[in-house]
Parts: C-alpha cells; structure tokens; sequence
C-alpha cells in the first residue's frame, strides 16, 4: 500500500478538502492568545470541528518556526493529535537538499514513527533533492507533494520558462511521473510521489492530470486564492479521486468570533459540497 | 549598510572560509553524546576553534530539524553563540513559499533580533517566493542567498535547462542581478541578495560572477565534495572579495577523535592558505 492508496481511501471515506492549518497570530480568534499555547489551543479547535469532513489538514510550517522551538514543539503536538483523530497530515514545509542532508530532512519528518504522512518538496536542486524522500516513503509507507506548478500569480517566472518545445513546468511533470511510475499502489493505481499544482491555473492544471497519470495532486489556491470548484475538477482522475484541494483562510479563519469552530466546520462542509458537485458533474 | 558591505568586511578581516554547522550524529566525534545536548557542545567547540579564522559560519538546519524541537532550540543557541562570537550567521534552510507564509519565513530567522544574518532561499516559486525576504533585508540589515547553480551532481536536470538562448540559471542570474542591483552597499557595491554557486561547475561560476556583478556568493562544494581552490576563484571579484566559500564535514568532522578541535581548527587554517593563495594569484 502506498501513500497515494491511503490518500484516495481517506478521500472516498471523507472528502477531497483539505484544511491548511496556517494559524498566523495575527489572526487567531477572539479569545486565543497569540503565541505558541494560542496556536495549539486554536489547531486543536479546527481538528476537532472539521475531522469528520476532511481527508487531510495541512500545518504550514512557518507559521510554527516564527514561533521559535516552542513553534515546533506545538507543530509535533498539532501533528500528533490531527494524526490521533484520523486525518492524514501533510507538513507543508517545502524543503529542499541534497545527499545527507536530505536525508536527514526525510528522517526528520518522514520516520516510521512521525505523525506526518507527507512532505511537501521544492524541486530546483533535481532529483539529488528528491530521491532520499523517495526511500523514506518507501520504507516507512509516506509520501511527498513536489512543487511542479504553484498557485501563485509569479509562479510562470521560472515554471513557465519555454525549453524547446515544452516549458519548465511540463519537463518538471514528467520526471516526476517517471518516478512515480515505478511506485504504484495497489489499490489506487497512485504513487507515493505526488504534486502541487494550483487551482488558479486550471488549464494548466488539467494538462499536467494527464502528463501524471499515477502521481496524487495537492491542489492550493481553492478559495482565498481564487481558484473556484469548476478550476479544480481537471485535476481529478475520472473516478472523482487522485486529489486533495487545499483550503486555509477560507476555513480556519471563517470567522474571528467566538464562533471561530462552528463557521470553521460550516466552512468545510460548504467546500465539500461545492466540490462534490462539481467533481460529480464531471464524472 | 548592506549584508553584501558586511560580508565584505568580515571577508577582509578574516576570510572566505565558512564553516558548515552540519552536526549529523552518526559522525560526532569521540566524547560527545549523540543528541540535541551533544549537538550544541559540539557546534560550540567548532565555534570556540574557528572563530578567528572564518568569517561565517553556516548552520544546515536539517541537522537540527531532525532532532525534533529540542534541536530547533538548539539551533538557536548555536546562531547565538555563533554571534556573540563575531562570526556572521547564514541559516541554511532553502526556505521558500509566498504571500503571508512567506513573511512568516522571513519573521522566523531574518526579524531584528534575531542571530541569523542570512538566510538560503530556493527560487522555484519566482519573485513572490523572494520579495518578502528582502523587505525584511532592507529593514533589518540582513541578506539572503538564492539558489542558482547548487553543486549537486544532478542540479543541471532543471537549472541547465535550455530556455532559448540560454540556460534556466542564466536566466535565475538575471533576475537577481536585476533585484539586486537596486540595493547594492556604499562601501562593498554589493547588495544583500546574494546567490548560491556551487565550486563544483568551476566555468558556471566564472560565468555567473559576470552576470551578477552585484551579488555576493556563497559557494559551497569546496573539499569534500570536490571543489579546489583553483575552482573558486572565478567567483570572487577583482580585489579578492566578493564570496564566500563553505566547507562543512571537510572542518568539522577533520578528526572523529578527542583531537576534534585543533584538527577543525587545523582544517580551517589550511582553507584559509589554500584560498589565499589561489585568489591572490588570480588578482
């Protein structure tokens, strides 16, 4: 069983959504102090309000490391307890190295022991940067998400670049696929080896679908962003799986009042809906 | 007063050399226990050893990370006694992500209090991923290094990708030379956004240093990985300054006995020479 086999088991069991878990002090609630104890105490909220509607929640990591090693030390308890109730965790950290010092990022997060299930992973250093994960993911049945199209608005800057007949973005795709097709789960006939690639590029997003037939998407920039239901469904394999959408503000900051889990779990429960229709129209 | 001035200065009064701090466990000498508290002993006899030698020294935080919280404290503590001993900190954490999250990044490691001076940034999220780190640059006096040609065998699969006429780290080069360009120091001509070029693509980095006339460079891949002297020379400047050159398991684990810090020190000593000569020879 792979990583992908337990994400499509967990979407079809719950949802596709996918809660960023991006607690800015800035912005916590009324009532939550804003430091390391606040963030726990807030986390621990939104896991409890919307555990039973989404797959997955997604803890930004730097919104824990601003925090100092007290950050940290909440971001392993935040793991910890999403993993207790049942979701799948992906730590959203980005990280990128090479050699040993991959490998010691993969054993950081990626253990057998870790509350994460999966790694998000910057590509620019080639596959020196991305195959010690591989083997973790191996060993320990976890999984990474590597950066291939962002959802930001300057993403084309280096993502788009032409090469020859294609651009960054698609050479990035299929090195990937080649990777993930030598890890195909059972189940879902999905790798280990997934890939962002954002909502607020739709078309881009259902073109690279089919350059990366066995690798999972974690698609941001649903909401907040501005990518809508109708953006997203490309990134769907035809069965309505294969994705996790992420949203943060839209959900974990749907209000700023001492109603902060209730209009967080109505705000899951909407995404849900508004992408079950969609993904189901074009199924 | 930019980074780049600083760097420059210390470069003057010391040296190119910067230390490593990778304290993998598994090679930790003789003596000192193999977890967080052994970490900091050791990271701080490197410091006590090479302090009048280096200029900087450059913790990887994946060393750190993977020991949980308690290493993230640890990290800390080696930025700070690194600090109090007059050497510039470069925290190397190829961080990268963009809008708020991105601030928050910059936040963790480049706010006014903090230890660190700079920080190592990966590029493949475009500007959005680099312009918060350099507001906090220019606020805080503190700089960054970005990923351009890293040293890796593998780093050509995306950075040498043909894009027209030229290559994807020839175009990176561009963009931060054009952003670098408009924060360049009064005393160095030399601005706070630097670059990461690898001593291992010795021609690359000649290159390199033409396109960007005012970036400073971190150059890794010097010793153990197999960059010489003669190599990084084309990455300084006509004076000599200009660069930095990293050396991490070829200082710090110089001799796995009770000897550690005067062969680190030893080790540091003959880095200097051998930089030295090459690039007095060059200018």
């Amino acid at each position: 069983m792979t990583f992908g086999d337990a994400l499509t088991a967990a979407t079809k069991a719950k949802s596709p959504v996918c809660v960023g878990l991006d607690p800015n002090t800035d912005k916590l609630p009324e009532g939550i102090s804003q430091d390391a104890a606040g963030v726990l105490e807030f986390c621990k909220g939104i896991i409890d309000a919307v555990k039973d509607i989404a797959c997955c929640v997604k803890p930004q990591m730097a919104y824990y490391e601003v925090l100092g090693w007290e950050g940290m030390k909440v971001f392993w308890e935040v793991c910890a307890y999403a993993k207790e109730n049942d979701l799948i965790v992906i730590a959203d950290g980005k990280r990128n190295d090479v050699g040993s010092t991959c490998e010691a990022y993969a054993d950081a997060y990626l253990n057998e022991l870790s509350p994460i299930d999966a790694l998000t992973v910057s590509p620019y250093l080639g596959s020196d940067g991305i195959n010690p994960f591989i083997e973790r993911c191996e060993q320990n049945n976890k999984g990474i998400f590597v950066l291939v199209k962002t959802s930001n608005p300057s993403s084309g800057e280096l993502q788009d670049l032409p090469c020859g007949d294609e651009v960054v973005h698609e050479h990035m795709a299929q090195i990937i696929e080649s990777i993930a097709a030598q890890h195909i789960g059972p189940k879902s006939g999905l790798s280990s080896i997934g890939a962002v690639v954002g909502a607020t590029y739709p078309e881009e997003l259902k073109y690279l679908r089919t350059l990366m037939p066995h690798v999972p998407f974690l698609i941001p920039g649903y909401g907040a962003q501005g990518g809508s239901a109708q953006d997203i469904v490309g990134g769907f394999i035809p069965d309505g799986t294969g994705a996790v959408v992420n949203s943060s503000r839209g959900i974990i900051f749907a209000s700023s009042g001492k109603n902060w889990k209730e209009a967080a779990r109505g705000a899951a429960e909407s995404m849900k809906m508004d992408l079950g229709e969609a993904i189901g129209s074009n199924s």
